[in-house]
């Protein structure tokens, strides 16, 4: 991880369990999809910066370790989000979910490449974002399964 | 890939797309869970076993590499199957998945660990799920941006 | 329901099951939804028109009864559609959802508000939409529960 | 409504908007469902019973109304309940969903019937049960959509 990751609480819901009454598996992602997007938000707010906090990017790859069962449950999950590679047009978010009571459940990597929305094809990170991300740097995920 | 893939095809829901009109890329990890249902469903039937189809498994890691934007239509996707790695107690799927006529959205790889029902503890893959899985044995996924 | 209503089958995903190992009542609406966008698709096609086959829609009202618990399985669910009212903006979606060995799962109806794009507001029904839709004008829907 | 409804605050996920930019309708009966589930988590702790909050229920029916386009935000909305009506066998949840600045979003009612774990048959409301349900007894849904 990093000294101090950037830490949000995401509510489950109880139709994120699957037939075997665990948080399933595709859940994750859909955590992790909100943490990106709350996560961007606090994160620009936090920076000054004045213009639009959307940041045009598509997911580009993204790699998930569950390391035990998540059970639904009415306290949030707390998932802690940091930036492990900041490249010219993609960089990566790690993730790790806990449990409320901090039971880690799953590590996450996400590659984001940025998009010029005017011609669809990757682009330099704009400086200001750029500038966010770096607030957040941090250590690589430390799968341990990783192939 | 491997010479001859298994291959399903899934139908997509409208639903799936996100508010970028793009199929969402939690969705993919939806559609490889269908994909692994409907697969072991045909491969253990056509295996001529008379036990359960049910082989206890939990998802231990899951890899996507999106490569191209999916589109939804009434045309199901076709998802191609194979099984590029089993050991003592886990394996791995390796996937691809295409529109109908034929673009590759993304590649895939997800990692199981067979679960013994009695103690919730990873077990060695019994022998006859062992040679359903050795009919389908494929080389690596060819993933491009792999860390 | 009407003498020959439309039908059109659903594939099932294993992940529209919650933790009672039923489809989800939630996951009906889905296959509701899914079911209208096939239709539509179908109609417009089948209707000779030539212009664009959407209908800017609002889902202004949608009631759905639960007849019998629907379990996953590999074969699709079949869902009778068709159209109980065709009103000057608005009109309504019948339904059946079925097993694929014709068990009734569920009856619905969904209330369709046109809508105009340029202003948000409510707009009469096209004509030419209106001419497909009678096409499949059909019997109120049988709901027991309704209060 | 009823004097005092019982308000509940959940939070929206990027990913419950469609391809239209709007909360889905689907979702809305996945907020539906999660507040019911967190309701009786309170109801129940609330009413000192000692036994398992668990009422084996299943979802007989429900009606949503949409009254206005909900949007994605990182605000939760907000969800009065109340209970319209309590049957022999079953009951009526009734719901105004709103946005967290006090728009109302939708109106909605579901029938929850009561359900005898050992036959799968309906069975009368236990008697700790039906009181808990009286605590939030209300008017019937104000639906102005009705058919």
């Amino acid at each position: 991880m990093t000294a101090s990751p950037f830490t949000i609480d995401i509510q489950l819901r109880w139709g994120d369990m699957d037939s075997l009454a665990h948080v399933n598996n595709v859940q994750f992602a859909r955590l992790l999809e909100e943490a990106r997007v709350r996560a961007w938000h606090v994160w620009f707010s936090d920076s000054g910066a004045e213009d639009s906090p959307t940041l045009p990017i598509l997911v580009a790859r993204q790699e998930i370790e569950f390391v035990a069962p998540l059970y639904y449950g009415v306290e949030p999950v707390r998932i802690e989000m940091w930036v492990p590679r900041i490249g010219t047009k993609s960089f990566d978010y790690g993730y790790r979910i806990a449990t409320h009571d901090g039971q880690i459940a799953a590590l996450a990597e996400t590659t984001c490449t940025v998009i010029d929305p005017s011609s669809g094809r990757p682009a330099a990170i704009p400086e200001g974002s750029r500038a966010i991300l770096e607030d957040y740097a941090g250590d690589e995920v430390p799968f341990r399964r990783r192939r």
